[in-house]
C-alpha cells in the first residue's frame, strides 16, 4: 500500500531527546517499510527514516534555536502539502489531534487518525462531533471513555522495534527505577515514599521542564536527601536500556489517565517487570503477576516490591515481543487501513485550494 | 450588510483584564452597529456587544479555572460553526491569524483577515503563499514588511470609541507614565533611565506574566529604588483615563517591531502626547512635534520631555479624534468590505461539511 504518515513537527521524528508521539511515528514508519509497504514519511529534515522522507521544515520545532517560529504556521504547510499529493497515497496517517479536520473532508474516507494525548478536555467533545467523519485511532481503550460517542475505527497499543532494547534477565543492579518527567501527575513522590518503605534503593531518572520547576523544588527535592534516593537527571535513549535493564522493578505509580505509557513497553523489552497505579492504561499493558503488579496503594506497591521474586523476567520479554513489538504495532495498523481502503476504494479527484475557489 | 466579526476566544470580547485583539474587534463590531450595518459577533457567551452574539463557548479560554481545555479545538468548533452559517453574510471578517485558512477556501473572495500580531516569523511566509486568496489587513505599514508578497487589501489603523476617555487639556499630575506588560521588548528599564536623567518622576503601570518574573527580579526591580520611581502594578480599564490623562507625557521606549500599540491611542485620547522610540508602527501612530516626540535614543528621549511644554493636548486629541477613534477604523473597514464584495458580488452555494465527503 502507497501510505503516508503525518506526525507532528514539535521534535524530530524520531525524537533527539524527549518525545512520544514522533517516536511512535518513527517506530511505526519503518516497521511499514520492513512489511513491504510503500511508505511517506512528512516530516522535518532533520528526521531519521527508512521512508521516502517529504521534509517541510528544516528542523524541529521545539529545539530550533530560532525564537522566532509559529506551531500552527509549520503544521498548517505541512498539512497543505499533504492535502496537495493526496492522490499519491491509499492511506493518510494522521498524528496531530484535529489540526487535519478542516482540509480532508473530502477524502477522510480513506485517513486514520491516531489520538495520542489525554481526551478529558472540555472543548474536545464539540470538535468530533463536528467531523464524525474522521475514523479514530485510540492508543488504549481507557482513552476513549471522554469521547465515547466518537467515530473510533480501533485500538492499537504502542510498540518498540524488537531489537531496540536488550532483554536482561539477570539484572545487575539492585535499585527499583523511576523515568519520567518530573511532574505531579508522574508521582515521583510516590516512587520515594515506596522506596523508602521497601528498603530497596531508587534511582530516578527524570527530566524537569521548566513548568515543572517550582514542583520539584518544593515538593521532590526535600525528598531526595535520604541515601536510598539518587537523582541522576535527564537520560538520553543510549543510557535508557542500562538503566531500564538492571532495575529489579520499573514504579509507575501515575495519578492521571495516562492514555498509554510508552516507558511500561520500555522496561518490559528490557525483561524488567513494572509496578503501576491502576490508572489509565495501566490495566490494558501490566498483566497483574506475569509482567509486572497493579496496585492502588503505597501498601499494595510495597507487598509488590516484596514479589518481584515471582516475576520470570524472561516472560515479561515474551510477553513485550507478542503484544508490544513494532511489527505488532504495524500489522494492527495494516489491518485497519485495508479495511478502510475497501470502504472506500475509489479515490476521489482531487480538488487543489486554488481551483476550488 | 451584514458583517460577521470572528475575534480570539483567549479572552472575552472586550477582554475583562488584559487582552488587545479581543478589545479592538469588541470597538469595531459596536461601532459597525453604530453605523447602521447587521453585525454578528461569534464569541464566548462572556461577551458584551450591542451585535447579535453567537456564543459558541461559556466563557473565554484565558481565564476558564479549567485547567483541562483546548485553545485550537475551541477555536476550530467556533470556525466550524461560522461556515455552517456563512451564507448569512456578506463579509466575514477573522482575526484569527491564519487558522480559518482551511475552512474558507470556497469563499476566501468575501473574507476580510485582520492580522494582529508581529509577522516576522519564521514559519510565516509558507502559509501567506500556500494561501494567497485571502485579502489581509495590517495595522500598520511597517508590519507588513517580512510579509510584502502576501495579498494585502489595506492597513487599518486600530481606532477607540471617542467617548472611553476624556481629555486632560490640563493634567494634574508632574509625572511620566509607563503603561504595559513588563517585559523586555517593552523596555521599563529605559523608561526609568529616561525618568532619571530628565529628573522627572515616573509612574510604572504594568503587569507582570508569569513569563516576564526573571526579567522583572533580575533587571527592573534594582531600578525601582529611586524616590522618582514608583511601580503601582497592573490597573484596570476605569484607572486607565486618571493614570494616563493626568501624565505629562506616555513613554513607550520599545524595542521591537510592535504592529500597533494601543497604549500610544489610549493616551492621546486623554490628550497626553507619547514619547516614543522610532520602531514598528510609530512613524505611522505618532506625529513629531503634534501629538508626541519619535526618538532614537535615551538623549534624544530626554530632550523631548524638555519640549513637552510644545506641545498642545488640545491638539493631541484632536488628532486622535480624526486619526484613532472607533468610528474611523469601523469607516475604514467597511470601505474594505465593500470593494470585496464588488469584486465577488454572488454568494457561492456552500457545501456543508457532511455533504462533501
Amino acid at each position: 500500500m502507497r501510505i503516508a504518515q503525518i506526525p507532528p513537527l514539535c521534535e524530530s521524528t524520531p525524537p533527539r531527546l524527549y518525545g512520544g508521539t514522533e517516536r511512535i511515528v518513527a517506530y511505526l514508519t519503518d516497521a511499514l517499510v520492513d512489511l513491504g509497504h510503500e511508505v511517506t514519511l512528512f516530516s522535518t529534515a532533520d528526521a531519521r527514516t527508512r521512508a521516502r522522507l517529504v521534509a517541510v521544515r528544516d528542523q524541529a520545532i521545539r529545539l530550533d534555536p530560532n525564537p522566532l517560529k509559529s506551531e500552527l504556521a509549520a503544521h498548517l504547510s505541512m498539512l497543505q502539502e499533504v492535502r496537495r499529493r493526496a492522490d499519491e497515497f491509499d492511506v493518510l496517517h494522521f498524528h496531530v489531534d484535529m489540526l487535519h479536520f478542516p482540509l480532508f473532508e473530502d477524502c477522510a474516507g480513506r485517513t486514520i487518525t491516531t489520538l495520542h494525548g489525554r481526551l478529558d478536555l472540555k472543548d474536545l467533545p464539540e470538535v468530533y462531533r463536528r467531523w464524525p467523519q474522521y475514523p479514530l485511532v485510540s492508543i488504549s481503550h481507557q482513552q476513549r471513555e471522554p469521547l465515547r460517542f466518537a467515530h473510533w475505527a480501533g485500538t492499537v497499543a504502542h510498540g518498540l522495534p524488537a531489537d531496540l532494547y536488550r532483554p536482561h534477565p539477570r539484572p545487575k543492579g539492585h535499585y527499583l527505577a523511576f523515568l519520567g518527567r518530573m511532574s505531579p501527575e508522574k508521582r515521583p513522590d510516590r516512587a520515594i515514599a515506596i522506596a523508602l518503605a521497601s528498603g530497596m534503593p531508587l534511582k530516578i531518572a527524570a527530566k524537569v521542564d521548566v513548568a515543572d520547576r517550582a514542583y520539584f523544588h518544593e515538593v521532590v527535592r526535600p525528598l531526595l536527601d535520604s541515601p536510598l534516593v539518587e537523582f541522576i537527571g535527564e537520560i538520553d535513549d543510549g543510557a535508557k536500556e542500562t538503566f531500564l535493564g538492571n532495575a529489579a522493578a520499573l514504579l509507575f505509580p501515575i495519578d492521571w489517565p495516562e492514555p498509554f505509557g510508552l516507558v511500561m513497553i520500555e522496561a518490559m523489552a528490557c525483561g524488567t517487570p513494572v509496578i503501576a497505579w491502576n490508572c489509565g492504561s495501566v490495566p490494558e499493558v501490566v498483566d497483574d503477576g506475569v509482567n509486572g503488579f497493579i496496585v492502588d496503594s503505597e501498601a499494595e506497591a510495597v507487598q509488590a516490591v516484596r514479589r518481584l521474586g515471582t516475576i520470570d523476567r524472561r516472560q515479561v520479554r515474551a510477553v513485550f515481543e507478542r503484544r508490544f513489538s513494532a511489527e505488532i504495532m504495524a500489522s494492527n495498523y495494516v489491518d485497519l487501513y485495508e479495511r478502510r481502503c475497501r470502504v472506500a476504494p475509489a479515490l476521489p479527484a482531487w480538488p487543489l485550494a486554488y481551483e476550488a475557489g
